[in-house]
């Protein structure tokens, strides 16, 4: 196939372009001032300060207090399975305690740790979600039990974008004296997040969903609050997450953070309106819905359904055209399965093959919109006229 | 403090400078190709070749077989803690077999793994290392039993710089069907390794001690073993690691292992000739010891006492001059204790507290090591002459 001229990146919700302002920035710590932190002499007490710097963004961006610890890890799945595993040791496998409550809907990296903690002897609650997406606040409260260890939900859906309710669920855990742990990775960058709103004892985030390097992330620890760590080791991180710290990408993911903050009025604004338009165009096809009140949703998703076009076959078709969506999220993507979230909401089989997602970043233009939406109308013309279902 | 003119970097075995050509290579990947390699469309596919190279060039640098796993991590001490932690839930929690066997003188993610496994109830045998610093292979023999699970011994240790006996070791896990498994973080771009030779089920690399990223490293799991996964999560990584691959990270550490393995022969011979020359003007001043047999030991490492000098008080004064040396692991060293492998090999009190780890790269010159001479000479003079103890 000959390449496309043209490319439109609307895959945010899987990775995004480093911030080229995050980038310029970690540079230096590469060839130059490439020194351990943690070594006494002058390579390693140079980087002190921008370390610290980077550290600030962090804590800012979330609205972490001085006193609680962020802990950078390697991406959001290593903080989700750090969280699960650490309260299974620390509290679930002595018995007095033994379950956890999630959702249907979490990612992979929530619901297989699940499945393994379940071999060992925990229970688990999956609860669900509605035709709507949204979860069910009273769900929650009815499934929370004296033997409840961990409430973890995530801030927003990544295939869908619909935003959960987790103030609300935030005060019931504390309410009931439950653990809350929240997969903030789609939150963070597209609405903003404030762990002392919701009450979080942890919060994961990866960079690599907010303009930040892939590769790195961070667990947010309330101060007081114990973790059996997930990688013994060395004295890093106050002992609480070993492995030499990896300067540049920190220093990326503290410039990620601030740019991601001080945008947010654009992602609400700009990012949105781009959204809109592209949604609204859509919607005026017929026999094509969307998941989701808009209302509910983060500013950047669209998780769009096409009767009679396989999700599989119209990214194929955009991909003629240069343009990058997906299915469904890319860390199951080898698999063509039906999209689980449609399938969590009661869509119709048929109907759960045909989901695209669309996630846009403030790196986005209208010219591209305006070429997506002209690329979705042709690709939907040309794949419904071979349908054998439509 | 005044800046020093001069930076002369010997701290290597702690971190390394990332090899330039490891930092171009890999700067195409955070602006311009930053798809996620899981996603099904061009900013996913695109970046497959270069991936398939990347991992090309880690299989030849260990000599890998094509039918093995060699499996991304972020770090050695994740490496470490995955093969201890996995054994644990793939083998030793059922009780059959509880027992493994490491020495004294491992990596602080290797030793804190174990002392957290003994809590989980598995027996723990840590070798201990004779006054020269060696490990005596007739100690392994005994002191593996039918409960055995697992020996994790390390290529070259981090202090020393010897080199254990891992074909012999390797031989007799084989013979008794017992795990094998290796922390080569101190081999690897150092003296040649063939995971094949050793018959080695496990081994861990760090990227950033051969010139590599900080932030990366690896597991490499023989064909056909088992081993539950530290991450869940996704289908990354045929499910034994999940996470969202860090692409610009892979192809840096692949191209650092390349260039690291075309460097043996310069390794071995012109960084061993600075090596040498450094440490024979040393041991020329008197009361001063280093602690190894030279032909035992990798070409970079010198770890030398001085006494009458206190390594603290040493570093300082070479980091006046701009010099990079360390008193131990600068995965300890915000502890200013004494160097735990001079402890090990029976090193007395005093002498434990001199220490001074030098460790070269091939990016050190002459120039520099002759510089470092002068350094040393000069700030023994004044240290011991201001010495209670000299």
């Amino acid at each position: 196939m000959a390449k496309p001229n043209k490319r439109v990146y609307l895959d945010n919700n899987a990775t995004t372009m480093l911030d080229p302002k995050a980038k310029e920035l970690m540079d230096l710590y590469f060839c130059e001032k490439y020194g351990n932190p943690n070594s006494l002499h002058l390579f390693g007490t140079e980087i002190h300060s921008i370390i610290r710097e980077s550290f600030n963004h962090l804590y800012e961006g979330i609205n972490a207090r001085d006193e609680d610890d962020i802990i950078i890890t390697s991406c959001a799945t290593e903080s989700n399975n750090w969280v699960l595993k650490g309260v299974y040791f620390d509290i679930l496998r002595f018995g007095e305690k033994n379950h956890i409550i999630t959702t249907e809907v979490e990612h992979p990296a929530i619901l297989s740790t699940c499945k393994f903690l379940e071999d060992l002897g925990v229970e688990v609650t999956y609860l669900p979600i509605g035709e709507n997406g949204v979860l069910q606040v009273e769900a929650l409260k009815s499934a929370i039990t004296e033997k409840t260890a961990l409430v973890s939900i995530m801030w927003a859906n990544n295939e869908t974008g619909i935003i959960f309710p987790l103030e609300e669920i935030g005060a019931i855990c504390k309410q009931r004296g439950v653990l809350f742990h929240t997969d903030a990775v789609q939150a963070i960058g597209k609405i903003p997040v404030d762990v002392q709103k919701i009450q979080a004892d942890f919060l994961s985030f990866s960079a690599h969903k907010f303009h930040g390097p892939k590769g790195i992330g961070g667990l947010y620890i309330r101060k007081g609050v114990e973790l059996t760590p997930l990688f013994h080791g060395g004295e890093h991180m106050s002992g609480r997450r070993s492995g030499t710290l990896n300067v540049p990408y920190i220093v990326a993911m503290g410039e990620a953070m601030r740019q991601a903050t001080l945008h947010l009025d654009f992602e609400r604004n700009n990012v949105r309106r781009l959204r809109d338009k592209l949604e609204d165009e859509l919607l005026k096809i017929e026999d094509v819905f969307v998941v989701g009140d808009r209302s509910l949703r983060v500013p950047n998703t669209i998780l769009v359904s096409i009767r009679g076009v396989e999700g599989e076959a119209m990214l194929w078709d955009l991909n003629k055209y240069g343009i990058a969506c997906s299915t469904g999220s890319a860390c199951a993507s080898e698999d063509l399965e039906a999209n689980p979230v449609m399938t969590a909401i009661g869509a119709d089989k048929e109907l759960a093959h045909t989901a695209v997602r669309i996630s846009l970043s403030r790196f986005n233009t209208e010219e591209e919109i305006d070429y997506t939406i002209d690329a979705f109308k042709k690709a939907i013309k040309r794949l419904r006229a071979i349908s054998s279902s439509y």
